[in-house]
């Protein structure tokens, strides 16, 4: 049956009695002039909704339509709503069971309650496992770039996850609205006003109205629990982005260390590799005929290089490790300190021209 | 019609009756004379509200200003408001429906305030999709940076959200304030209290206060789904917001990381490479006349950069995905561990120093 | 007047009567041994409060300290605190006006609420034009780095805002614990208790305590809708400020694409030129007197290093636009992939060797 | 015992005495027939509930579920729940005390929520050092980057502690739900409606219920406090992880002028190392035969690079603490100010070119 | 006395009567008989508590824990605790003031709430300079990263700040638990149930109760007033970290692009100094003895190596202020747009080639 099938037939309720498997049909208009119920009762305006009207109980939990007398429970086609299973398997003993010795409205109010929350808690079931799988595996340290897949599912289920935070507050002020309010209450207790025996075994010691709010408050403590692990799941989503972040910055933060270590390497390189430059131009340096002079430079520039390297990385070192009071004092100290290493290769020009001066007047 | 010249024609109310069309234009102050009210009474202070007077209801819903009485509905001067068509098309045959069986003044709030939630449920219907439409062009894992007119769209839409979400509130709590206190709800049944027979009726089971408390519950819970929509897509531009700061910040490790794979190459290729530049400088280096030599250190440095790199690269694979408590012991091992890798090239100096020296004994 | 001089002036009261510009001047003892007040009564403790003491409504809203009578309002010396215009402009009209013959304490006090409303008005009118710039300016997508002054005014006007917003709720919540006991606005009624005629004209329709609840709503209404627009603005920052962080991200990553481009380039360079260096140092190659070889191998640099070049950008491309699923299988791939351009650079190497060694074996 | 035998084995109920260690065991079913109890009222549902029931107070809190009545206090087994230290150790002497000379149910009941908000404080206690801890070393601003196994700490710790706000929570809104409805506690004071004589001692000055209510108050402040240190502890989470990402944040920008500054240096290198380049090409320069070229464009390569260097540190130096106007007019103006050093290399250019000129035009 | 002592020692009240510096001292026991209270009334359990118990105000305020009578006040030994300056100075003074008439348990409390509002005030204005001065230094545009040691004192006084603010939200707390129930506000007013002579006194117009209530109210409006500030400094500290991290991203957006300036600069002269280092080879290339080779070649290294660099920062202005419909149409285009400056560089390749062929065809 598809969609467009379903909306143009007219609504058929199910009608479900106390007895097992007693079902049968009935359209909504048969059902109306029935109970006594204006049309305008049955339209089911709220996604949730739980109103007492003429003697009976009328209630749509999402895709659920249904009225309750003190005989019969009436649910509204379930086609193509996923309802089936419900009806069949799980309605009908929940009905039947006389365990409680309650009427037959609280044991229906009780069949579609349960039903509701089961729904909602289906849902955290089906989204939670995912989230915590997503998150155990975007927290992990050892990934570079978050898997953007991940995310992707992370996503969808945190969408999920606020529509069914959305749809638990509106159950439960749904219950609230009533459990405010003892006329309501009384109000959903139908057996009480139609059947004059229930008035003598009240006496007996069951208050219906009191049954009632115990009823419905238990369902209530059981969504409040349902939203409290859906806002823990919340918290913990919002914790996981953090480290997330945390994370990528830091790997982020080793690779820019490791970077510029190996630029301080390249520099270093680059510097005395300039001193080869010099030599390889086709002029004269008078120097071109002593053997040792080749190794005396190319032993220089590998050395000078290395040396030159390890002042930069040392420096980097204090640098990103300093003493706290070194760093508060001043921002303009700050830039000449982080120029020092730079004014020791400078000093190093010196030193090195210097020599060279000495090699020369040596020399000659 | 101008805005000015609009301002500048005194204010006209257009009077809707029962009957279909019977639309005539009275002006402010008859309107005031006829229904005793005073003129502070029609200056509609407020974007929205929803208030009893003198056996009327005056009602403002931002550009939609009302007066409602047990035999007509007196809608203040629509022209250049976007009314004409709501007057024209939907108001009348509201009005003139009899389904229900309820007096004037109910047809009339019910249709003023449906219109309200249609204005709203429209808004929301056109933030909405172009809100989805952004974040799901924003989210997608293959873009490198975010296409800021797709920002702007974004950050105009939650604008207007915010603002829908303002207007919900305002006229849920309009509303609330009503249901709140049952008093004002009395007065809304303006047929109640000019009728008599509409005391007899109620004795057939209409009861007008339960009635209007139903009608405004209804549209309070329409308003209420209105909100908790708008809240859940606020939810999503955060939770989509935070997605995009991680798909930025991997395509950033994913680059530093590439950037930094290449880095090491290029050092690489510049430490061997200065080989070169030394056997390129004009000296005498006593290998010129070998032609094996030729070969052999151009092997070496192509060979030597290679190893390196790879070496390099390794380390960096062993360093982003490090066994976790090699990290965790202490910071300076983890700087110490950071230079083995330099080590490594520090030991290839000595290991290339000693074979050249090697081949120097050995050539010597 | 100096604020020094100011604190050693005893305090004098300005009182306006009902007729125009009949103030004169009172000192704080006269004015409570007149209206028999405590001098604890005229401490204005509290930044904002409103009560009724001894038939007096005694009011604060910031720098405006009144007394209100049935027959006078009494202001506390306002010298330097900005209240003269308001003072000689408006209060005289406004307590002069009968249109609504309603008695003079409540015109008094609607004189007082309204400039405590306009002022906050004129707060928010103050900070929003500067706010909307200042974000407009900030989320240009075309600007490369936040303008830090721009920075600097939304930290002020941002700070005016909270202020703002606590303003608006103090005063909302001043005036709701009046509207929520109605006792007390049956206190602030002064002219209900004090004139024998008022209960006879209450007969007339109006109700003193019900006009005087009105008239608080109504500003509590106007209170609300400030506080509501600061909202608004509170969120729009919050927005902005994400739009700044994703812009200023998304820069970086374009500039980090684009360097990593370059780099890739400097390597290919750098690759290709290692074999003109090779071929530069002073060793026999034995194709010294080739003509041919010199543009065979400088051919080889630039194209080689074009061809390389050109590899690792498209191969950039791929891995920053990647088809999902082939990011989401495993890191440890990942790795795999991303090191496979760099085969390629290696697998070239062979084959330049290979085809070298053809070349010599074809040589020689 | 396992959990399955645990469950195999139908719950027995341990049930303590007001003498000391008379402890004795009974079935459940046992218990709802003395107590005149029904089945489902033992079916403890929700995880925090406290009721009374036909003169017995049920409680579960957690893992302890019992049942008080005014002579006895029945704990369900307790086997596997960490509960035994409690029911030997603490239990009994709390029963026996007589200090307050007030009913058995009373020091049952403080017995239990003392041990409630004993293991609610057990775990804020176990969790707060852990927290503080990490996020000592995590802000650590010598941290380069943040350490990942500490960050999972962090994030477990984080999960504790909402969950630990949800049970602070929960079980603040179960006395609450009790302290709000005079009748419920009057229902817990069970002597009163057993002994007689509790009357008369009333009239001595002891009113139950209000022992009752400041019993219950009691643990609601305590559980209050533990609330507010949870949140407290909350927001110091996020402080710090703001902290977190600042130091990451500011790492990085001194990393990054480090490479800046060593880029600009190799540039300079590279920019200079070009001259001996071209100088090393096998072309006729006609200086090959003068030895002091070699020396002067030696010379000029370091002096230059170094100059050039010194120049480009200072512009970075002015332009990363620049005077705010400068910044502040124009983006364009400010594109052509980060120009502006590279301008002074290419008149470094031309004045290069000139002085070559000059010194062609004085050798020719 | 160290703190060990002070436990050991039987805890003393000090008894402060209404005549001047009349402390006598009394232990706790010879108190609780005296004033026949309970020892577990004098527990002071909570931090922070205020009842009335057996015609005495008992009353803990943090370190401060006092009983008031009608006609004195004891308050528990404050060795070490800094209350004698308090106790000494202030207190004495404020017992004995007759101003307003009122009895001695007025005064006793308002002294108490005084200096308990005054602790709280001290608190806040010890950490709100502080807080500004650091957020000062800290959002000014000019630092390149932030100043770690001022970060510590930022997150040591947010954490006392939120300290603070779970202090006063506990002290309105029980200040607004009293305000709500009028019974507790009347058990507080001691002297109208011992002395007789209060209730004619009261008749002359002073009301204990409504003094009392207006005496808490007064406290409680300054509680919130501090909360009100210190949630402004929340706030305030939010936008802060804000402005913190735009100035980081800003300032790290500024170096990229010098950087990225740089890069394009050095790829020039890599690209161009390729055409030196092949010319440098020891390879025939025909042009060894033309005089002009050597400055056409030298001068096509400088001038092409400029121009490529011109080309391609001209080209990096026009890619980071892009106009926006260009960025817009697709990701692709955008690539192929990225990749455009890197054609020029190749159809330079081609010119330039084209160019040698010309000039060889020429030559040849």
């Amino acid at each position: 049956v598809t969609d467009a099938t379903v909306s143009s037939v007219p609504p058929v309720f199910v009608v479900v009695r106390d007895a097992p498997r007693s079902a049968t049909e009935k359209k909504k208009t048969e059902l109306c002039q029935e109970l006594s119920l204006q049309a305008r009762d049955l339209r089911f305006q709220h996604s949730t909704s739980l109103t007492a009207r003429n003697n009976c109980i009328i209630i749509r939990m999402e895709s659920l339509k249904a009225i309750v007398t003190p005989e019969h429970l009436s649910v509204l086609d379930f086609r193509g709503l996923g309802l089936e299973r419900w009806l069949v398997l799980d309605l009908a003993p929940q009905l039947a069971s006389h365990t409680h010795s309650l009427p037959f409205e609280f044991r229906a109010l009780e069949a579609i309650l349960q039903h509701k929350v089961n729904t909602l808690q289906a849902r955290l079931n089906d989204v939670e496992p995912s989230i915590l799988d997503t998150l155990e595996s975007l927290v992990d340290p050892k990934i570079l770039s978050a898997d953007r897949s991940k995310l992707h599912i992370l996503l969808q289920n945190s969408k999920s996850l606020s529509e069914l935070e959305t749809d638990v507050k509106v159950f439960k002020d749904s219950l609230l609205k009533i459990l405010d309010e003892d006329e309501i209450i009384e109000e959903l207790c139908l057996t009480k006003w139609t059947d004059p025996r229930v008035f003598e075994e009240s006496s007996l010691g069951i208050d219906h109205a009191e049954e009632m709010e115990l009823l419905l408050e238990n369902y209530y403590m059981q969504a409040e629990e349902l939203g409290n692990k859906a806002r823990e799941l919340r918290g913990l989503i919002d914790d996981s982005e953090s480290v997330i972040f945390i994370n990528l910055d830091s790997h982020r933060n080793v690779m820019m260390r490791l970077n510029l270590q190996l630029t301080m390497g390249s520099f270093s390189l680059t510097l005395f590799g300039l001193i080869g430059v010099a030599f390889g131009m086709n002029l004269t340096s008078s120097f071109e005929e002593d053997p040792r002079v080749f190794w005396l430079v190319t032993g220089f520039m590998f050395l000078g290089s290395g040396m030159i390297w390890r002042r930069l990385l040392s420096f980097l070192g204090r640098h990103l490790e300093p003493s706290i009071p070194s760093l508060v004092i001043q921002t303009h100290t700050h830039t000449y300190v982080s120029l020092s290493p730079f004014c020791t290769v400078y000093s190093f020009y010196y030193v090195t021209s210097l020599s060279k001066y000495k090699y020369f007047t040596s020399k000659y």
